[in-house]
């Protein structure tokens, strides 16, 4: 891992940029030194790390006394994509220009994007626990298809905050039933691409002793920021 | 107004029995006598306000800084029933022992009870702001029936928490529509008398523009406890 800048940032954050290997990422940490858990934050469907709300969410988060990274994994955020993932991609904004059924393309597309992004998080998670003042437990923060694939192969994730609209694989509706860390589940009720009855299934389906959803009125990006307060106090329950 | 005990309880709170007429009531508020907002607290179905559980959140609630006041309405606690009301108490229990439909049993004891509660409830917040260091705006906590009553019909409640694990009659059904003050619902996802479905489609028609839910794993009474402090900071953001 090789930190490549440094900014002390006004709410007592450092965010230091980062590379491992090819991975590109930020670590957000509270300015103290005292060993803080560490939280995973992804952004839906490979959206890159720079997104202005997840780093807002991220500082918040860091000044909360948390150590919090994300990384774009392949085929997320800038990375290099593949030309069969831009065929993809063409075929959705035509479909949904259309109005057409966006199911099978969205497989498609976001499948592989959690197929391929997993093992990267799981390559990140070991550098970023090697450095000091970093501690686990792990919490795993908003992409709700790759939450799922990592809370199921990385007994290291402890707890999970999902956001509920984004497109959730077959392979993650199956193996949602595995997962059996605390959920926290948000949910936009009048979510426009993400229907309201799938989140609820998929809430349901969680194998997960304590899941806790919390719904909201409004879109897709209407969430409140008082969820990002709901959420650190659920991370402190689990982590600290 | 008529106080007819005081006690102090360990957690720097203050707890005074009232009589209003023929209202007995419990008003708990913090040892400092800085002016605090107030939030009526009501039982599912005119359950006693002596209850453990709602003394409980009652306590941590006016620790955290509010005035609470739950009264034993007509026909609910230790007050007097009708002969009518001890009848279809009588046949709720038939028939729920022997697993028959309850819904239009539950009709004829809730909805009378919420039509006769309502008018005690604002009779008791008439006195309740006029006590010294009692301040609005009012918040509401508990029973959905009584309170979309009196989110609909009673201008001073400004924010309202629904425990969605009850019986809410027709009235109150079509009444949803009209709530428009801040919500916070408490779903349990697996209430056994309660069909799921229902709290849902209620928390939907529900006319505020500003609603959340919260949902937790487990049975009627199986709300965890960090949702009291989460219903805290609820009533922070809209009464403070």
């Amino acid at each position: 891992m090789h930190f490549t800048s440094e900014r002390r940032l006004d709410d007592g954050v450092v965010a230091r940029e980062f590379t491992l290997g090819e991975i590109p990422g930020t670590l957000w940490t509270p300015e103290y030194a005292a060993p803080v858990p560490l939280v995973l934050m992804a952004h839906n469907n490979g959206m890159a790390r720079t997104e202005p709300r997840l780093v807002a969410r991220a500082r918040h988060t860091a000044a909360a006394g948390y150590a919090v990274a994300s990384i774009d994994a392949a085929g997320c955020g800038d990375r290099p994509r593949s030309a069969a993932d831009e065929r993809v991609r063409a075929d959705l904004r035509r479909a949904m220009r259309a109005g057409e059924p966006v199911d099978e393309i969205f497989e498609s597309l976001v499948g592989p994007l959690v197929e391929n992004a997993a093992p990267e998080w799981r390559t990140a998670l070991d550098a970023l626990l090697a450095l000091p003042g970093i501690g686990g437990p792990v919490g795993y923060s908003g992409w709700m298809a790759l939450g799922i694939r990592l809370a199921v192969d990385e007994p290291r994730v402890a707890a999970a905050g999902f956001f509920a609209g984004g497109f959730v694989p077959r392979a993650q509706r199956e193996e949602a039933r595995r997962v059996s860390v605390p959920l926290l589940v948000l949910l936009q009720w009048d979510d426009e691409g993400n229907p309201r009855q799938r989140a609820l299934d998929l809430f349901d389906a969680f194998g997960s002793k304590e899941k806790t959803m919390h719904a909201n009125m409004g879109g897709h990006t209407g969430t409140p920021w008082f969820e990002v307060r709901d959420g650190d106090r659920f991370f402190g329950r689990h982590l600290k």
